[in-house]
């Protein structure tokens, strides 16, 4: 075997050349969140030892997606059948509702099992860097529900981010003409946290909220 | 809104109900390696976002691998046409082996761009707790090619684990009949590394300092 006598600099940061088939899948598991070059090659080469059976049934489930997971057009959040169960549901209190960014987000809170309003999803949060304007999120549809359906109080379950600072206030304005309560979610210390790990902003917010024991 | 009092551990660690067709794809994507509940929820809902003309050329090109991309019956790596570019190359010295234990780590090497020979991949490592025996991995085709191409040198580039080990042993003793020198890539690979995630000049620097065993 002959290696050649290369300048090590440039070993450096190649890309690999791998099938053309290969390299599509790479690009495509790319686009998942949060996974770069290495880690789609990874998820990559797993998909291609995976048995076809599997790897076909995931195909199948993928194409099916578009058809089987709708977006209720009332509150935003995904839906299965032909009712959003969250919307149509008779024990549920319309006239409270809480408003998230994102559909994935129904289900935590959801999951928290005490609330017995509606939702309401946006569909992500103000950002005019990344173009996201109020036209872009579900304000209109919001704002005809809280007509029509007589709500008297909205809770903000947004990010506790810049965008979700901007969201909040922009919805406090829009919303203030009408007769509801709107609140958001407290800001404070994590359970579990230590005080020590605590960011200044997170902390002045727990002081601004501290409540009587 | 009334949240109900519920003892705070209940809520913890418990499992948020998705609608069925969300967790199949949620229990498709935990088959990708290192991603478990969390990341294959993130990847779920990211992929149920994508627009649709994706989704359904990520379906078609994850349906049409089992055509394009097939494994070469000689060295086992994965081929896209009818022959394998490598054992088809007629500038390759075919009495040099590079022998590895699965097909990406072709690509790696091959990558390094001094390696003039041809290889071979085992298909694994031999690992008896995860029940991987000799018959599981192609010694018999090794074997087989070695007598017929008359080979005469094997360079093993194996993880450095216990599995990377006992396959050196393994193939040392089982090929100590046949007149070709055996050896493993050694220097500047570091001990319980996998192949994998070794930067390039490291693997260079193995190719370097290979040692007879």
């Amino acid at each position: 075997m002959v290696l050649a006598k290369k300048d090590i600099s440039q070993l450096r940061y190649s890309v690999v050349h791998y099938p053309k088939t290969i390299q599509r899948l790479i690009e495509y598991l790319k686009n998942l969140p949060g996974v770069g070059q290495k880690t789609a090659e990874r998820y990559a080469f797993s998909i291609i030892g995976w048995d076809e059976t599997k790897r076909n049934a995931l195909a199948k489930h993928l194409h099916s997606l578009a058809t089987e997971i709708t977006r209720c057009g009332t509150c935003g959040a995904y839906m299965e059948l032909a009712n959003c169960s969250f919307c149509s549901s008779a024990v549920r209190d319309e006239t409270s509702l809480l408003i998230v960014a994102y559909p994935k987000e129904v289900y935590t809170l959801e999951e928290l099992g005490g609330f017995r309003g509606k939702f309401h999803v946006l569909g992500g949060l103000l950002s005019p860097l990344d173009g996201i304007e109020p036209k872009d999120l579900s304000f209109n549809t919001l704002r005809n529900r809280i007509e029509k359906d007589n709500v008297t109080e909205i809770i903000l379950a947004l990010d506790t981010t810049i965008e979700g600072d901007a969201t909040s206030l922009y919805l406090k304005e829009l919303l203030s003409d009408l007769p509801i309560t709107i609140s958001r979610l407290a800001h404070g210390m994590p359970i579990g946290s230590s005080l020590e790990y605590i960011d200044r902003n997170t902390l002045y917010q727990a002081f601004a909220g501290r409540r009587g024991i």
